[in-house]
């Protein structure tokens, strides 16, 4: 049984991505990061995601001081509002945090080792390639030929395959898979600043890609 | 003036480089980590010589959850009275911490990007290249072009340079280049497990390619 860690945020694509390996017979291993994130609730819905499949859960602590300016762990407003068009048209959001999946990749490369895990699932969609640079084909790409250098598993001969099987898609055709998959998508969240009551807020960038998606079902 | 994040032990060869930075012009911020090292003393060295430098210092915390297997972070033994030949020759060794430089290096990234760094110094040697994977000059270059397609400093057009200038050197030319600019070797530590007072054991690897290195000057 191939063995998967998977970067699990408790959001949509995490999810899906989550079902469609175990759907692909996968030995997985969730992996989520408490990093000061503002929407630390994800982490709450990722328990329950993970409970409800049954797959082991490590939540790791990223020390706050590694990230500074983005608005997804500072005090500074996240873009609301926006249509996904303004959203994949306007640059690098401060959303952004600097570093941070190359920095998760690199935590989920040191479980991968520590587990003899052959997979590391990665939920970048076709949404984030354009305002996110640590999303796109060629950074999968790069992480890819990094991993094949830089681990005793990859000198040894086996380096574990970097696998984003959403990189392609858009949220709609994500959701679809889910369903499809009978994914626990209530389950999910994708809010960017869920409170005061931990509810969804309906205007960030996350809110308005995932209504746009269900809208286009 | 050019800004460098410099990934600072407190060790022999990552003081010696500091000072070549320094001795090069550069604008340097020292980052450490405290990753549940067993000899996690030598962060105190790094305290002693960023003050010697005045130079900023940041000490991140790393989950130790993180990392397992490792003697380096656990109570297994390690390897002991080894010669320099010995420990190039014998594989990687228990005190290989998967995937720790890339970790380290993904921390530095961020950093970069914070602080708008043009530099990244990272101060594996010679001797460290056969032993451990990520100490290698194939995983420096593959770390480049992940960086370069990975930030928003990047894809902006300015992703800093990952600089490792004793990537060819062996413990001796650092100790010779250290001598030359005037470098508190003093205040270094190198040594794996030293305790229980803080002294160096003069038997792990570390401590062993130190006296070696010293004995050929």
């Amino acid at each position: 049984m191939t063995k998967a860690i998977i970067l699990f945020s408790g959001g949509l694509d995490s999810t899906v991505m989550l079902a469609m390996a175990l759907d692909q017979g996968r030995d997985c291993y969730a992996l989520s990061f408490d990093y000061g994130q503002r929407h630390r609730v994800e982490l709450e819905a990722a328990k329950s995601i993970t409970k409800h499949y049954n797959v082991p859960h490590h939540i790791i602590t990223i020390d706050p001081s590694a990230f500074a300016g983005s608005s997804l762990v500072s005090d500074c407003a996240v873009p609301t509002n926006r249509t996904t068009t303004e959203i994949a048209e306007s640059g690098v959001p401060n959303t952004y945090v600097p570093a941070r999946n190359t920095l998760f990749l690199s935590y989920a490369l040191g479980q991968a080792e520590i587990h003899a895990a052959e997979e590391i699932y990665f939920g970048a969609n076709a949404l984030d390639n354009l305002p996110y640079p640590d999303c796109r084909p060629e950074f999968v790409t790069a992480y890819q030929a990094l991993i094949n250098v830089s681990t005793k598993q990859a000198i040894e001969g086996s380096p574990p395959t970097l696998v984003a099987p959403l990189i392609h898609w858009n949220k709609t055709e994500i959701i679809r898979k889910g369903q499809a998959l009978n994914t626990p998508l209530h389950l999910t969240l994708s809010c960017y600043q869920p409170f005061p009551f931990n509810e969804p807020c309906q205007v960030c960038d996350a809110c308005k890609l995932r209504e746009e998606a269900f809208t286009a079902l």
